[in-house]
């Protein structure tokens, strides 16, 4: 079956062939039962869930025309604005069911990204990418399978270029090629859901000059190639999930990041994408980029949904939750939720064609919803602490409450209104601990697709200064402001013209 | 012709019948030519340039199927997301003519209004409305009239109702109906543009109940009605307008805000849209004012961009433009402005279909806009200012460059970079004054469209606190959490099914 | 010894008499060896080490009346405004030796605050309890007994007064009283620190009403009183310290709260320094929070000093610290950081004297200190992790580094610049995950010494809006504004008057 | 008399030798007439009523040593943080009264920084400047002179230094030197009130290389020695002083900024200062700097009373003053208020003694101060602007309500509540229209004292990076972390030293 059951899945990554995959130091014998990955496998599977959910089947099946069938989108290639905005409407959806990263965008994004990069590099007359990838696309819609997406490299000293580096692995790079495939070694850091992966999209990290050629590589492999080593950062709060409760560590879904170390692994030439194209390494991390910025408006807004939930239910646990600065600050939460959504939404439905059949992202719509998830998180965070009240740093452990000695004290004194127990406390108290200070929340939208820096630039190099300058040099009647830079930004012509278009005479 | 020539529009104008316009207590002649009120023709002419300016011709035009003509934009009722969307994009472009508010939106946003609330009272077996309406828009679609929306009371005690309010007439109301017409009575207050405007179509300001009946009233009537006083308010640096200069008051263009005064104005009954009908004044409020918010997205970025060319420019003049910290502000304004404009596409593109042939917003979308539009023009107006420097609060008037003693200092000490001249940087300098510190910019932010207080009642009721409060218990294993709450947001459900639809096997 | 060293701390806490201490479900054996409670004990240690340390000896010693010795500054009764300052000086030196709240202040400022309070009573003719405490803070000085503060009540349904509430004991009340002493129960809650001291202060939490009379109590008892249960609260991160690593925990001081539960407790009379008193609750608890509000600004931005000393070296360590985002970023930290001190700093040396050798603080910037607290650290917080790198929420474990297999991979992938180590990389991103989104820098520092709403309140009761009214309807001419209020603030007349003084011909 | 009388201060300014003031483009005849310089003399001359007023006279004078006699602060060389103190909050008493900038501060500091640079320049050898400084204030102080201080240059090509501008005046500079005295060319900018003062401070605006020497000059003038023209700088709403009403124009004090052009004026040696000592121009402007930062934290404050007076009256005015929201935004508006005073005050009684008998102020203190300055004016103005309603930007000019025909409407629809009179809104809303969106209160809040960017520059030069890192690197457990950095910051020692005599056995 295309679309595949979330138990299909499980089953998959289970009978995987041997990864070596390590969590605190030790090798992982069965990630969907390891305690440190388990909360990830089951966020992850929230996707293949999705198709099958009454209120996201809509949204979470696409027809694809690769493969003449529908598929689940997480492996669908974008073929309308619509399609982007489908896109976060359900990653919004998913969050309410998990209530953490569920991991599958990454790969989502390095499949539309490398659909749009292979056929730009078919338009310079290197057509063999885009063969290469239009099979993999097939391959991997008719599978259902789990894709991570890896781009960031190690980078070693972050003021030296690749081919600068005094370790020569600090980015991913070719040490050799054959005629049926390469071999590549360094390490991608930061992968996103990988140890619940089938297979691995590798990517490069920024744009490259020709020095730097041996790193400006794209291929794909499945997650348990052998040489390949995962290593799984450490989270806030972690250590939890080893203590077997089922409180302290809610929610029970969390994502994981993982190191991948590739020492010497061959990749074979079907599933090479780019072979030292330094020119195109460019524009694959800015269409990437774009792409992965759009989403969070979805995923971290549907994470703020949770957060608000939470609080707002804690204000109604001790009984203050009409008062005004209680209603206010809810309110406040709301709009900053619903501004990374709409930036996220627009970034979708003002989309822009880049090539038959390519939809990509409005980049200044995608950039303006990231840069507002660097920022609004921690003030949400902020605001839902103050509503919860001090007992969110200081409640006692379930192991408290499930002591005979200690229960009655804890039912008497950590009850607010009598609708409500102890334990609808601490629980509401640990969802709200675990998601609004957590990785995914707080450091995730800091640095996820790119730190704030990264839009900076963008905001720089995509708003038209010259443009403005000249409307203001017009309005204040200077002499030189005889002419209109002739060129626009493409993507607001491009807006302009369909709009135009799309509202003529019918 | 029914897309209006701008020449049209003066002419039209000028040869009002007689119109009581006082401007700082004195009765104004002719309106085109006054120097208070001048800029505001202006800047209400240009919405007639844009269906002839090639750059703005495509947006500003659309097709009516009421008349089966083409009309100018400003009077069109939408009948798409994409038309919309068009306004929005529209408006930003206009905003870079004039560098001010432009005053056709409210009269727009009217139309529009009453369209759908003369539809929701057609649903109700209330039919008259509608049908007289639609005549209307064919009326005014046909000359491409100027149109002023009315909808601020004078409103007295805000502790009040209209009906216990001291003074009766603090809110607009019918004091006599015959069957031909009826008889009002009050003021609407901060009506922006009206002096230059040709009708004005009145609307009630707040939600009303039984006792308020009187109150609940809307209506069109030509501006040049007898028994009509428009008395119009000061703003910043409005007495230089006075001065005869060219410099000192840029830009060129304003808008203008009046008070219009019915005493006992007589309204014909197929002009009257609303009639008593109390329990449709909450909804035509709410309509009316997520259209204005929307619309905010655009104008005021565009707005913006006038300011940040203006900055940019400035520190080009005094050679700061590549100092890190000059670049990182005006990224950090881009930012902020594009934020605006992408949740105002995002209430266009995502926008609702609330009867055949309406499209209304999205209202949250539509509301984070305006909450936006109420916070960041101050940040933009503070970065700017630093950008500027310490000039934007002392440099000399224009009478002092042209007073042929003072003019050799001026020059010597007011020229940054030599390429470019003193009288360059004085005018940079009054445009980024009038513009960065205005009524449009600050107050009119605030306040148009309803103040902040307005928005954050409407994040409480269309944000789903029920649902999220579900998901939250959910996720936190709370016994309680049974069942999830039935009825999600209207809208949101709309998108997915929208989506859905468009997404399907093709 | 009357100031004790470090070691007569720690062997007073070890031998105390038995106390009921749980923590994670378990009862405690030695909070000095606890692995949970450990670092708490050492953190609190440092209070006393601050006496004999070079950097910190003058500060951290004063000279007591009472007692006529020097003694250790955390005991002592305030004397001059210049006392004031160097408490909030101290607090930042020491949060530099411990990178952690060290708890000791609340005892500190409880002592200060029924000093004032037991003055303001014997004002009113209630001397006895002035005459107990008196004897009390000598019974403290002489022995330098580490105290706690114990304020926070259960506080069950917060939308009723404690009489009212269903549960009794909500509130600690007083269940009966003898001739030698009276009996409590209840609970107090988010006490900081409570199992590494001697003594417990106990003090009401809210302004109380007549019929609260039996809320309205104050007093103190040994901590290892018989019939006292502590349970202790969980925090982000706490599961890491079982672990028995010496990286992933960092740093190796942290506080804790605990919950006291008080079932029928005896307290002797001579401990009793409220009882009934309702109409003095309200003060107490005004002085209490002012005091606790002041000395934010030296604590906080002490632990933001460790924040922003770890951000800055962690940007070394990838050869980004030259970048001008990263220089920018610090810069905003040290503004931020230095503005919560700042408050801090006139809080003190502005005090005000309420009684005869009472200094208390300046209430309108001590409120202005907490209420910067409650949100600046987010702000830090936001702006570390942006320059820390995504690593942060990614960097593998200790654990992951002593395996020999895979110290090789993080040696190579986690160094960035060669002046340092992948080790030390990841003990500073340990040390700032565990500072920067701790505990006691976002959740205490909005919710400790009162919730941001709290401070509000004070705000509006202290600022003079009256008299800022008449100042604005005598500049705008108005006809009412013939004479301005009567009393203006208390605190700034003082101010006057006392600098006034200071001023004058010598 | 030593402290003069306010009207003795206007018979000087009137009775000056003639002086070239333009302003407009038109030269002056009489500033205390002028309608654009009257309200300048008129806020400046309460300088002078302060001495006299009952409610400011305690903190407006000064014991002088210099010559024995009392004088007005603000010609008082500081001896005590307790004279820095009062400073403040004189600022802030004397705002009260004017709603405006008073424009003796720039004097002010100026004398205290000659004083302290003059000091340290005869500690290396140059006693002359200091000698004839002493003399110079004593001439000051017995007079009770109104001075300017002049310190920003016409500064030309930003990026370019003194010496390399192709404008050789864009700095002041020495032309020629006798043994009697200097002759100085080019121009001082944006010099706050000089049109009302007797007498010139002139010190150099950077830090100067050698190649600057002819830059590096510091010296005192009559404001009407010949040969100086004074060009009076626009402002918002300034034409409306020319209107002769008298409310749309408030308040009726407001501040001026002039640029003076030096056309080779001729400068008496015993008034020269420093002449080409360019090691010592950027002491002075650190020195001057933070005086001036300082000062903010009161006269701003004070100006932000005004402001929150007047939104909190016209809250009233309309009956909204209960509403939660518009409490909460007075709330705010106070806490931000009060946190620029905290600066102030910290930045004065922690203050730092640099020579004997010279206080400064604390500089980080101070930085902080102004820093808070340069951005909480904006929030304020914004929050205001909210409460008062959309009619700060609408309401009619005075002159419709004097017109007998227009009163009537007036009267009837902009009256609120019925306890004010229109007449009352309008006055209010054009106090606070004139006060929150003003020159003094956003863009001299922005650049006075130095732009923001200079402020940046102070904290990464007064904050211990090193320090903090190493703080960092022991609580991380780092190998390299073995010594602390010998130097910490002197003026952080200074504090401990000082608080540590201050508080050890009495």
């Amino acid at each position: 079956m295309t679309v595949r059951r979330p138990e299909e899945y499980i089953e998959a990554i289970r009978h995987r062939s041997k990864v070596e995959i390590y969590v605190m130091g030790k090798e992982v014998e069965d990630v969907t039962t390891n305690p440190f990955l388990k909360p990830s496998v089951m966020a992850f599977k929230a996707t293949y869930d999705a198709p099958w959910d009454e209120d996201t089947k809509e949204l979470a099946r696409a027809w694809s025309p690769f493969i003449n069938e529908e598929v689940n989108r997480f492996n669908h290639i974008h073929r309308s604005p619509e399609d982007l905005a489908a896109k976060v409407k359900l990653l919004r959806k998913i969050s309410h069911k998990v209530g953490a990263c569920f991991q599958r965008c990454v790969g989502f994004d390095a499949l539309n990204t490398l659909y749009i990069t292979t056929n730009l590099m078919a338009q310079k007359g290197k057509t063999d990418y885009k063969d290469r990838f239009v099979e993999y696309v097939k391959y991997v819609q008719k599978r259902d399978l789990a894709l991570a997406g890896a781009m960031t490299d190690a980078k070693g000293a972050r003021n030296l270029k690749p081919h600068e580096q005094p370790n020569k692995d600090a980015y991913v790079r070719v040490t050799d090629v054959s005629k049926d495939g390469i071999y590549v070694s360094g390490a991608k850091a930061n992968i996103t859901g990988v140890a619940a992966t089938e297979e691995i999209v590798v990517m490069p990290t920024r744009a490259m000059g020709p020095e730097d050629k041996d790193y400006a590589i794209s291929f794909s492999i499945p997650t348990d190639t052998e040489g390949i080593k995962i290593i799984i950062g450490r989270q806030l709060n972690d250590a939890r999930r080893f203590e077997g409760g089922e409180i302290d560590g809610l929610p029970y879904y969390y994502n994981h990041e993982g190191l991948i170390v590739f020492d010497n692994v061959f990749v074979p030439m079907e599933r090479v994408f780019m072979l030292g194209d330094w020119e195109f390494s460019g524009n694959l991390v800015e269409i990437f980029s774009s792409y992965h910025r759009q989403g969070y408006g979805g995923c971290k807004a549907g994470l703020a949904d949770v957060i608000i939930g939470s609080a707002s239910n804690l204000a109604k646990q001790i009984g203050v939750e009409k008062a005004p600065h209680v209603q206010d600050k809810l309110n406040e939460a709301v709009f900053l939720t619903e501004t990374m959504y709409s930036a996220g939404i627009a970034a979708s439905l003002n989309a822009v064609q880049v090539c038959p059949g390519c939809w990509w992202v409005n980049p200044m719509h995608a950039n303006v919803t990231k840069h507002l998830v660097a920022r609004f998180p921690y003030e949400i965070s902020k605001i839902t602490t103050d509503i919860a009240g001090g007992a969110l740093g200081t409640a006692p452990s379930e192991w408290d409450l499930k002591n005979p000695k200690l229960r009655k004290y804890i039912e008497k004194f950590f009850q607010g209104m009598t609708d409500y127990t102890a334990e609808d406390r601490l629980r509401m108290i640990r969802l709200l601990e675990n998601t609004s200070i957590g990785v995914a929340f707080l450091i995730e939208s800091v640095h996820g697709a790119g730190s704030p820096a990264a839009q900076r630039i963008m905001f720089n190099r995509l708003y038209n200064f010259s443009y403005s300058e000249e409307v203001a040099k017009r309005l204040a009647g200077m002499r030189s402001s005889v002419k209109f830079s002739e060129k626009a930004e493409p993507w607001r012509e491009t807006d302009t013209e369909k709009t135009a278009k799309s509202t003529k005479k019918e």
